[in-house]
């Protein structure tokens, strides 16, 4: 497929008869060419409804703005929607925090200097200095934000100012816990890679805890974060088996190769619309 | 959701702009409530197309015969679709054939009993006596059928007599080859499942292959099947991991279980109308 | 491998240099043949030792219950040791208590019956009468013993006069909780089947909860029961992928799926002596 | 564990009685501290034996070097024994041949850098100058060496002297077939990472065929290179799912990732001594 006359459009809405008729007759008006077309409903009565489409724009009778404009007046507004339009020749704004374990923002970086991410990174900050020249080599600015429960306003304060015209933030073990405020300032668009298999072992030392318990399968979970920790909408988890020859530092060491896949699904899914929140879980298009 | 008043529709065809607007609001106007839909193009440029439905019928506006013909007529000539619409409360009728291994024929009909697997089952039939006992057990009639290189053209004759009125053939370790002519009968309809994670050890003896070949892990695959032994389309495969602590029997004992679990899936697929063929593969809305 | 003539032989003891050379020395001293032997220390200083292992009898030069004599006398007084002695000629009995679900129980009588569970089963015994023409089909005795809050006591006295002289308890989705004087006649000795990835949902309706919280992953977990519900030593877990498209009932089927795979690999680990508890963890040799 | 004091033995020979006693006798006397055995038989009866200790030399009563001639001599010797001692302060040497694609060479090189890979990587060679700064980055020499079939005598000369004192070689997406002498110079000590989950897919192209044949899963094999192209003991794979929705490309990505995982758990358990060949197949004490 080409990406660079791809578009997506999600839509999430009450459910009501007629939607994909309408949404797709639309389309097919203005010579949008779908390809993929994934819809979901919750309940067959007055649930929730979920579309994702990807088309392909080379025969749009349209310009894209048009398009856009054109929809929201006579589809989204009748169907009271929530929707968005994604051509995606734009690239989305993806910033990084990232404590001082590496592995989960490098695998990021990584796969973002293979042309397998398909963002622009304006930044990476990290409450600590260590991955400055680790960060650096991939040519992306590093900015070095303290951040102590003295100093949280303030800090997320310079936070925000940086990371003001960028469309999503991701998390990549990052070990400090943002106020609502924060938040709120990103509703479903802060992604946090949780080192356990939620909801077991949520908060601190995940891989301590699971050892203490004995279990058989460690895992990791990428979420959309909320002002209540480790229980936003789930994106995406995995697992791994362990046994009781694994040490702790072994948990670690599974742990973090599980972190690095779990995270790069869930932002590349981000990246391409295929993520849509309902209540606290998430419709995944995958 | 209401599985009295769940329809399917199912549809290939060549791709070309405007068919999930033609298909969705051809439903619309007879009021069919879509509750799930998956579409699939296999290239952005004049590939085929591929869409499953699922819909209420409580509210339709016509008998369920008269949507069926208007569907054809109006939106199926006009697309030159391979379509079909499956109103669940009609029950597929499934024919099964085995040898002597039991446990994937038995898995199926205790899943049927349970009420998993919504089919209604004439016989069980197979080349030896062995199985009687256990499928009289369910209150299904068992057929014996005895089938050697000499006798293969009246026993293929007897049990295609006896199929005359299935929808679909499940053959559950049925450890003979089916000729051409009989496998003709049954495009598509004929589940297999082979004790391998084919294209690897195809042919006879699988769990011996494999364990003379060293690999880690082992297989199962259902497929449809087709004139050429063991390369029709795959619908589903599975794997479980292995060491060098296990024997041949322990194979066979591993692979009995993924063999249970893949081709009941695959079966269930092929009963909710999820599996569709294009060439020699299939496109699973799962 | 000929198991008629197989023995196991278990230990869990201080660690301390030396154990393996004593033990093995013994065993060829004797003449038995070593075919498979796992050894694990908790840690390199101080901890504890597990050992399994395997051996063939044929050459003895002394009778089995003259080795098992010597063996407590000379090498398992010396280093303190818990060690059991299994001949493998000699069965397990194994006691099953179920209450409505027939999934987990009927999964191991069918392996029972077709030779894979090298067990005798005196009874199964449940709370209610459903599973009475289920289970006397196999040719097993079925038990119907009422249990309910006011009749606990004597349930409980009932039922362990009639598991005197079993080996171990495997509840099958038994929808009671057994009292901690129960429980403490059968320690490590009764194997629970629980249908969630503890210690995620651990309590009542875990597939309900799962669903609440949106969960890409769901899970089943063997463990052995102490007094606190749903907490005992871990034995075996696994998981299983589910979808925003799965609904409560789709979670269940394919948690059945999940529960009859565990729970038969956790009592076939058991009666292989494969489980070695390690306060509330366990060390399997699988 | 303490590794710098840790030291593993392993041993393969024809199977008989008296083995592990003699063996664990002869440690035990000179004060090492046994803390992980494995033990496998390939037969009750006249097949070969394999066995892998891991244990502490902090107490030993003679030098490592006395204990490692000791043991040639008085066990080895008797038992007509395959053995290596492997004291783990010693770091393996590993060279690392490599082509265009960088993913896997990467990976090892990053897990290196992080401490994850106990080895030294004296030079990283590729037929290619492509990734000469990527690894430069990593602080390891990297060398072009061109290999065409007219230079493919040259080449491997060139090679072979420069990887003359590695311990073994691993070709991470190395696109060159190796001539049979130079696998001959290390024999079971050349990995290869092949991108398919064989013996499906074998040699060139695997992505495509797996697309053809329309499988429902792709994988990744990590094994000893011999003579024929990809028919050595397999050391580890493993494999995801894949659906009609991926493309090539999806493919190939899902395939560098499982790829990574592969080769690199199979280098560490190389590294660890986990792995014993047995004729065309291996013992992989994981």
């Amino acid at each position: 497929m080409n990406s660079n006359t791809l578009a997506r459009l999600v839509i999430t809405c009450a459910d009501r008869p007629g939607i994909v008729a309408a949404v797709t007759s639309f389309l097919f008006a203005h010579d949008a060419n779908i390809t993929e077309l994934d819809q979901h409903s919750s309940d067959a009565g007055g649930g929730r409804f979920f579309m994702r489409i990807e088309f392909q724009t080379e025969r749009l009778d349209v310009a894209p703005e048009i398009l856009e404009r054109e929809f929201g007046a006579v589809v989204g507004l009748r169907f009271a929607m929530d929707w968005h339009l994604h051509f995606a020749a734009r690239r989305l704004r993806m910033a990084v925090l990232v404590s001082r374990h590496d592995h989960a923002a490098l695998e990021l970086l990584w796969r973002w200097q293979r042309g397998e991410l398909p963002v622009d990174i304006p930044c990476v900050i990290s409450n600590h200095p260590d991955l400055q020249a680790a960060v650096g080599a991939f040519g992306i600015p590093f900015v070095h934000v303290p951040f102590s429960a003295e100093t949280q306003a303030a800090a997320e304060q310079d936070i925000l100012q940086r990371v003001a015209d960028v469309d999503f933030i991701v998390l990549a073990r990052y070990m400090r816990v943002l106020s609502a405020g924060f938040v709120a300032a990103f509703p479903n668009r802060i992604i946090n890679i949780h080192h356990s298999f939620l909801p077991a072992f949520a908060g601190g030392d995940p891989y301590g805890q699971a050892q203490t318990r004995g279990v058989k399968i460690i895992g990791a979970t990428a979420h959309y974060v909320t002002a209540e920790l480790d229980h936003g909408p789930i994106i995406e988890q995995d697992v791994v088996r362990v046994t009781h020859r694994h040490e702790l530092d072994d948990l670690k060491g599974l742990g973090r190769d599980l972190e690095r896949q779990v995270l790069a699904r869930a932002v590349r899914w981000h990246v391409e619309d295929r993520v849509l929140v309902d209540g606290n879980k998430t419709v995944v298009f995958a």
